[in-house]
This record gives C-alpha cells, structure tokens and sequence, in this order.
C-alpha cells in the first residue's frame, strides 16, 4: 500500500512514525507548500515533493493522508484532492461536518475515489463510541470529557495577548462531575462543571502578570465560561516540562434497562496520549488501510468512521481475527 | 422490523426489554421448548409458541435471536435455524468460534439469509475494542479483565459440591494488576494476578464448611489457580443481596508510538452492568437491526461484529449520525 503525507506539521510527522510501524505500507511521497529541500523527513526512502507536483503521482499513491489544518486547509484541500486520490483526513470541526461530507462526496464520486472524512480520536474513536453505545443503550445519556492535554487553540488564545511569550494550556476534567457521571446521577452539567482550564504562561520583560491574567480569565468563548488557573513560569521551565503534547479524553454514556428501567449500566471510553498528533496519525493510518481496501472493491464516495466495517482497519485477517481477538 | 426470540431463559428476557426499548422493532413470537401455556412472557402483543412451530414463522419473522447457552443449545440450533431465518445468537465459546462461524456460514449461504454470531460483551464489544485498538496501536499489549460480576459457570461449579444448597460467585479483577497495565508497565500477569474469585455459599443442613471450602479452593480450572474467598452465608442473606446479576470488565491496549517508541498511549474500554443478561440482550437486538439491514440489501452467509459497519447498528439515519455523534 503506497501512502501520500500533504502536509508536515506535526500531524504529518505523526502519519509518517504510524506507517513506519505498519509493515504493508510504505511511505512514498510527503506534499509541502514549503521548499521541498528545506524539508528534512525521517523516511529516507520517500520524496519529499512541493504540493504543485502532486498531479504528477496521481498513479503512484494508493491513499493520500491529507494532514492540514480544519480552519482553513482542509475545506478546500479534502474536495480538491479527493477528485485525485483515495483520501482520509482530519477534519475536526464538528459543526461543519455535514457540509464537508458533502463537498468531498461530490468529489471522490466525480474522480471515482473513495474519501474517509473527520478520522482521529474526536470525531474518530469518540464517535464511533458515542455511536455504539446509543445504539445500545438507547435510553441514556452521554458525556464526552477531554484532557488531561494541551488545547492548541486555547494556547494559541493566551499567546495573542499583549506581553505574552509563549504559553500552553491544559484543558482538565473536573474530576468530581466525572464521578457523578460514573456513580449514574445523569447530571446535567455546566461548560464550568466539565472542565478546568490551566495556563502555563511566559511574559515578556516588562509586562503585568496581574493584567494578562485578568485578560486570560476573562476573555470570551476561550476562558470567561471555566474556572481557569494561570501559573507564570520561565521560558525554560516552560521548554523543560511542557514542550510535549499530551491529550486524552473519556466517553461515557449511562443508560437504563429493564421493564421497571430499574437496572443501569455504564460505558465508558478512555483515552491516555502521550502524543496527540502521534495517535491522531495513528488512526489515520488504520483508516487509510480501510481506504485502499474500498477503493479495490470498487466502492466510491464519502465516508466516516460510522460506514467502515471495523476489519477493514485491520492487517489481520478475517480468519485470524475471528480466532485472536473475537 | 420482526423479531422473534427462541429461548426464554434470562437472556431470553433480556432480549424482550431491549425489543421495547427500540421504536423500530416489535416483538412477534417467543419459542420454547416448554409446554406454552406455562410460560409467562411480558409483551402481550407477541405469541408464546412450541419450538417445533417455527418453520411457520419463516415468512412472518424478520429476524430470530437465539437466546440458548453456548455448550449444548446453540452448536446446533444456530446452524439449523440460520437455513431458515435470519439469526442472532451470542455464542461465547472464544475456542470454537471459527468451527461455529464455518457451520453458521454454509447454512446460512443455504438458506440465503444473513447470520451473525457472537454478539454480546465478550465476544461482542470487548472484541471490538480489541481489534480496534490492536489495528490503531500495532506494537502494544492487550489486556481483558472481568468483572465485578457473577460467573454463572463458577456458580454452578459450587452448587455441585456435596454438602452446597445455593452459592454465588464473583470474579473480581485484581486492583494493583490493573494500575500496572494502566501505568504503561506492560507486565506479564499470571491467572492468579489477574483475577480474585469471591464466593457466597449457603450450607445444607449437617454440612462441614471447612470441607467444603477446601473443596472449592482446590477445585482445577474453576479455582485451584486463583486466590479465592470463601464465606458461608444464610439463604436469607444469598436472596437478598446476591439475585442480582451484575457483570462487567475492562478492556484495555497500551502501546508506543513514535520513531524512538518514546511515546505511550492507554486505550481503555470498560462496563460496569447490573443486569448481565439485558445489557447482551441489548447488544443482541442492535445487530438484529443490523441483520435486517444487510438481509434487505441482499447480502448473505455469516458475519461478526467485526464485518458490520456501526452505523447499521444505529435508529438514526446516517445524515443524523454525522450532524449528532461525529
């Protein structure tokens, strides 16, 4: 299985580590908007290529792992690309899901592709087990918790604001909220009530902790609606203790059964990352797995992690599978 | 969608309630090899009918869910009516999964209808999240612990010893085994380390406790290779806080990523249930949905939970699934 990278950042360096550790694939080729010589990749058998030459594999890659950002990348890369390539993407940003599907639909058909949109942990795994347990439990309630981890945005937020250096933040579930998740309470909770918020920050000579701080607390939609704690710390002590990127999360979901409803019962979905972009790449290399196979069964079109048969991820096979992991 | 149940022992009641819970499905006939008019079942709407009726529900029943024990009932009655229904069952004999499935498979090419076997926790969604994560993490570890919860097997085992009226027995997952997986130490854990069986006995008359609980601790298999309790309790007590049938465990994959395998990752999927046989039952009438599905699009032969894609598992449409649980 031949395996395009467009794009690398750290999602992209991610891919290139899971498909190292996946022996029927091979990494062919990494996309870069940048000058390809100035991109050092760890794979020393792949090209490293600038994007304008992409056409020019069309016929050497089986599935392109498209690996930009949601905010402006992908709602243009994903429908452009899937016209060429078998595809699978990232594409995080929940409410805009239903018009990304359909936009890469009309692509990959129109190129007689398959695509795999929004692969990861969230949407990713977290979907698929919101989605089983409701079909299971259908009279529940589900909860979906993040963190411990480092939220990109929410460090990019802090590191806009005037006298800051450099900062990150820790998104936190409350951990109290989370056992009367797990006690079956049902609670309806608050944005405070899920998730702390903690900051990590180093100012600039010359600014005032006392005024960033109140800026971070109080800045709308990012921190106003959270209990949020800020440390100020050096730049050093910022590199030393956090310079990785941690995440995780948990899905539960709490549901009744029985005639009397008298008898609950608790799902719960944790995930504990050392690397966020290490397991998100992780994921799309299992995925881009599913792709290759579709696309040889002649399949087209879009699809998420809802519509792929779970063995179609796997390197096992049907026979293996059905003797080691049922 | 039909659905007819064969069998009404507690999975069989199990089945009836997740049935009711579910809009889209209704429950027509319950088959039994009792007499009948002895048999008592909750949904006023369906018919209580002899086994040997059902051929004369072929037409009228959209998909039968076979609710008999993997040891005798469904070797054989999974092959037979898969030739002439489409079938659920739960068979959870991991050893002889694929000689069930290859029966399973050929009747029901036979028949032309659609088999899926193994639905419920385990096999069922422990498996799933087995090979999910064995798929996303290729160098890691799994680990499957039980419980808390009643082992109906190990219960009985005790109920057969002279000298026993009535016992129940919990197998309970060792704490400090569990921390070790969940901190990433990977260790190797013997049958003891992994799992501590306790047992609540009630004595008949003139019984010597000590020879019974010697008894039980050196029973082969069953308990010989655990560190096991053992209380002797009143029938009164046993009535009252043992009737319940609880169970549940945790799945979970610890693995590396990253070119220097510097970074770890924890996958963990765990149940807590209060009512072992509803929570299959739920899991069996999901995948019924799923069968009518594939039955309706033509597909046949056997399947396991790992060839079913999730969203046919799911009331919601895939438009819903997108916007609501991606």
């Amino acid at each position: 299985m031949k395996i395009g990278i467009l794009g690398y950042g750290n999602l992209g360096h991610g891919v290139e580590c899971a498909i190292e550790q996946n022996s029927d694939m091979e990494l062919v080729a990494v996309f870069t908007r940048r000058e390809p010589k100035d991109l050092i990749i760890q794979t020393k058998t792949a090209s490293v290529c600038n994007i304008f030459e992409i056409d020019e594999w069309k016929d050497r890659i089986d599935v392109m792992i498209l690996c930009g950002g949601s905010a402006t990348d992908l709602p243009e890369q994903s429908p452009f690309y899937a016209k060429l390539f078998n595809i699978v993407d990232s594409f995080d940003t929940h409410a805009k899901i239903p018009e990304h599907f359909h936009a890469v639909d009309m692509a990959a058909k129109e190129g007689k592709h398959i695509s795999i949109i929004s692969v990861g942990w969230d949407p990713g795994m977290f979907s698929l087990n919101r989605m089983y347990a409701d079909a299971i439990l259908p009279e529940g309630k589900d909860y979906t918790f993040w963190g411990k981890g480092i939220s990109q945005g929410h460090s990019d937020a802090i590191r806009r604001i005037k006298g800051v250096k450099d900062a990150k933040q820790y998104t936190i579930p409350v951990e109290a909220s989370l056992q009367a998740v797990r006690n079956g309470e049902n609670p309806d909770l608050t944005i405070r009530q899920k998730h702390i918020r903690e900051c990590f920050v180093v100012l600039e000579d010359g600014a005032e902790p006392e005024k960033v701080e109140n800026e971070i607390k109080t800045m709308p939609n990012y921190f106003a609606d959270y209990d949020t704690i800020v440390h100020f710390i050096s730049e050093e002590e910022l590199k030393k203790n956090h310079s990785e990127i941690p995440h995780g999360g948990i899905v539960l979901r709490s549901g009744v059964t029985g005639m009397e409803k008298n008898h609950t019962h608790l799902i719960e979905y944790s995930l504990k990352l050392d690397s966020n972009p290490e397991f998100t790449g992780s994921v799309l290399v299992a995925y881009a797995r599913a792709a290759f196979r579709l696309a040889k069964e002649g399949q087209t079109g879009c699809k998420t992690v809802f519509d792929i048969a779970p063995a179609y991820l796997s390197a096992k096979s049907a026979e293996e599978l059905r003797a080691q992991m049922l």
